[in-house]
């Protein structure tokens, strides 16, 4: 089922509350209201229940929301519930912390290809997964690989978000601070965490 | 000057309107509407002109947004525009990856001091900064350095927390997926790449 006319910054906010969710149901927690779910991330009770009201009835009037349910609705909502396997290009430093990251499984996201232009480290194994040659990028679309992530330096972020684009990627999480051009039906998440950074001195009192 | 009652999610947005102010001015408009904004970014305009009006009149109606005006006062807002100094803890490959990062500087942060557990690398230079016992990391608040950065395995980061608070820092960006506890006074983000990755599978056909 694909839902339509959702907003973007609806569509941003719902994994924030799929985190919310998840942390008090492993506290143990089994139903929350918008507000105490709003007082743990951080935005107003009535944003909650306007986004969820594109979906239709999440929660039950004055009883709230029964967390497995909301989970369980908002991974299918985001996909989530399938599992997606994800080729990432770039295994430098940071292409080797995003191997070795645990958070992706929370979501079902997990690398299962790794490619990188050195001699040296292609063959070899890191963090389970084996290092290929970035030259064979292109042959990606004969795996059941939908998702890929640019981590290679600024300069070749274009060539390699061209190549995944042709190797039938369709979703790609972007960590160069370049801003990669693709075609309207290819997704693009750029991760910018000097962006996120910039809301930090607001909170900082002055030394 | 102190703003107050200003919703997180505006602060949250102000970086991304300043970025966005940043590609425009940068490709050499001076003037943009909250229309051309709002297309650019992916926000309703609304939201750009209410978030905005917190702070008193941005724009001219019918005219639009000086963009170095707007620049120069976001930049103030946010604090951005006497730069920041950061210690990083961590070197791994998370932290070698975040001191090559060149997009710090653009909002006027940089980081100078970097601090590991490793004795192979204390005392080696990266990317120009010297990396320095974890076991001094007490002594940093004779610096005039206020944010600190957590890179350290996920069980760690506690422990790095209560030392970087006792050391005098006001701010921290925390990459582990380790929820930190620190006083009121102390302003943490978190950075959850894989919960930014979560609305990527909503945009992506089924394969």
């Amino acid at each position: 089922m694909r839902y339509r006319k959702i907003p973007d910054e609806t569509i941003r906010r719902l994994p924030v509350y799929l985190r919310g969710a998840l942390h008090l149901s492993r506290g143990g927690v089994e139903s929350t209201s918008s507000k105490e779910l709003a007082d743990l991330i951080g935005v107003e009770p009535w944003q909650i229940r306007k986004d969820f009201s594109y979906f239709g009835d999440f929660g039950t009037p004055g009883v709230g929301y029964d967390l497995s349910s909301l989970i369980s609705r908002v991974n299918k909502i985001l996909r989530l519930n399938t599992g997606h396997e994800m080729a990432l290009v770039g295994v430098g430093n940071l292409g080797s912390a995003l191997l070795a990251f645990p958070g992706f499984r929370t979501y079902g996201f997990e690398i299962t290809a790794a490619f990188d232009i050195d001699r040296r480290k292609i063959g070899r194994r890191k963090a389970g997964v084996l290092i290929e040659d970035i030259a064979t990028l292109g042959l990606l679309n004969t795996r059941s690989i939908h998702l890929g992530i640019i981590a290679v330096p600024e300069t070749a972020s274009q060539d390699i978000a061209d190549t995944l684009v042709k190797a039938g990627i369709k979703g790609i999480l972007n960590f160069s601070p370049h801003r990669i051009a693709v075609p309207r039906a290819v997704k693009v998440i750029a991760i910018d965490i000097a962006m996120d950074l910039a809301r930090l001195p607001y909170y900082v009192p002055a030394g």
